[in-house]
């Protein structure tokens, strides 16, 4: 039994919570928000985002940080990612030396073009990050769907001391030491299901959306290995199977973001009607960034940004990827 | 301008012929059922298996399998795989050294354990045996919706000129030397198509079938890379891709299958309610002798033998699944 406290409690901070008690850890849940923390603490359940996933009455929420990380053997920061450096930041003054802190959001910063959990140890360097990633829902963890997720830790033993801590018959979770390629895959993803969005508003079919995946995490993959990446991570769960599920889902904003775009409306008129923040549009400019830093092509990404930022038309974007040069699908393989 | 033989006439051979006589080939279709050929000649269209999907004119068809390989560039080979071997060895007193022949099938032979390309090398030794195979509904690519495919071959020069031949502004055609992998990937993909209709089936989430897609895919690719495939080809469009659209598919007779069986039937009575053949039970079969002789294992593959064959409830299977030991995501990465 852990003493865990989850910093944010948004969807995928209360399903966690959720698991983790269940797995008979003593959990307490952080939020920012006063009302948030007041909903949490007398409906015990996110009304709109995530009904029927329900707080067992031994969790608590509240909305002092320094109780929610005292005396804790693991964090778990689950604020969005434009509030990851501003939390940590805030975090820094409570965190004991060595402190397992486990991010479980996803994004690169624009700016700085680093990871989440770079962010955090720049802002808590006395922390131990690790992160988690994978194809889940939290409507579905906080169901207790079937679900695998991969712990990434700089050390063995604190990658397989979460694994422990996260893993049950409906939770099952692999663990690895590349937390950077867990991590780009996952911010980057988001791309590449603005991508599959579109091909959907367009009209086409399965056979594009699965182009579109498999092209995607190819270059996805070609990126991350520059920057240090192994290739088994992209072709991993926190890679191609967090983007399978995230193109398949009804509810990824990045998917119905590109939806609306492929119908016919501008950039701004969609992030209106998904009316939340499109991680996407953001990971788009970054992904440009990396892949001239890096000198990688990124062909999809490329025709992404096009459509985004240069009012370029979804069709026209989709039949220049069609139409460029013939090439060998890897430079893998050898000729007779 | 190439003069092209269509050697059987099902969904896939009748959508290659429309793609290619709108690419400016001569085509001519083949099928050894003289009703089938009847009904594409007078009807131009397979009326429930396809239809919409019209036949131009200018397509030949024919019940005569000399006159179908008479005079050809090349021969596409579109039969059912557990016809490939009868046809095969009908074509070989009618084929040119050197012939082109692409297979468009997918399978293992379960007595040989052979791919197809392998079985039409043996039947017809002066063929020059080449195979197309991605992430392509043939409803989709009659109606010209957008498609991606790798043709592989023993050359490079036989590669790209199939490539050439078969790509248009909606067909994007890849080439690659790794015809093994290609061909393991496309016929073990139909078994975690059965696994994923179950999770279906059993009523789990996105998540689960995310799992089931990514696992499924890693442990073909650990069998198919032992064989002598290379890593690309089972992440790249003829592998992942292709499962993915399977999967994704409410048309796929393997999903089904998994999905009538999730839901508490037996193997005959889902076979009998899809009706035709299931090829995943068959690759099943075929998958455990292949991990047997090369020592692999396939957890996922295991399962759903024993899903199938020795009445195991799928939702035990899975269970056995989850709970397995906690394991890293690959051996690739180097921990600190």
């Amino acid at each position: 039994m852990a003493k865990i406290g989850i910093i944010g409690a948004g969807t995928w901070g209360t399903a966690l919570a959720v698991l983790l008690n269940n797995n008979g850890h003593e959990v307490m849940i952080w939020s920012i928000i006063p009302e948030e923390v007041e909903m949490l603490r007398t409906k015990r359940q996110h009304e709109k985002k995530l009904p029927g996933v329900i707080l067992a009455p031994n969790i608590d929420v509240t909305g002092d940080l320094e109780d929610a990380m005292t005396d804790k053997d693991i964090l778990v920061l689950a604020v969005p990612s434009p509030f990851t450096r501003s939390t940590a930041h805030s975090m820094r003054a409570f965190c004991k030396e060595g402190q397992k802190i486990v991010d479980v959001a996803k994004g690169v910063e624009e700016k700085t073009l680093m990871t989440l959990s770079q962010i955090i140890e720049e802002e808590i360097p006395q922390a131990d990050v690790a992160v988690l990633s994978g194809p889940s829902h939290a409507e579905e963890v906080g169901k207790c769907i079937p679900t695998t997720c991969v712990v990434g830790a700089h050390s063995r033993e604190t990658a397989e001391y979460l694994q422990n801590i996260f893993m049950s018959k409906v939770f099952r979770v692999y663990t690895t030491p590349d937390m950077l390629g867990m991590e780009l895959g996952g911010a980057l993803k988001n791309v590449i299901a603005l991508a599959a969005g579109m091909a959907d508003g367009l009209g086409y079919g399965d056979n594009t959306k699965a182009a579109l995946i498999t092209r995607g995490i190819a270059e996805i993959a070609r990126l991350g290995i520059k920057m240090g990446g192994i290739p088994e991570t992209f072709y991993g769960l926190t890679g191609i199977g967090d983007l399978i599920v995230t193109c398949a889902s009804v509810h990824s904003r990045n998917r119905k973001a590109g939806y609306l775009i492929g119908q016919g409306k501008s950039m701004q008129e969609a992030m209106d009607e998904v009316g939340m923040i499109v991680e996407g549009v953001y990971s788009a400019k970054a992904a440009i960034r990396l892949a001239q830093k890096y000198q990688v092509e990124l062909p999809i990404i490329e025709q992404v940004n096009k459509i985004l930022f240069e009012d370029k038309k979804a069709a026209d974007a989709l039949n220049d990827l069609m139409l460029r040069d013939p090439k060998t699908e890897s430079d893998a393989g050898a000729w007779k």
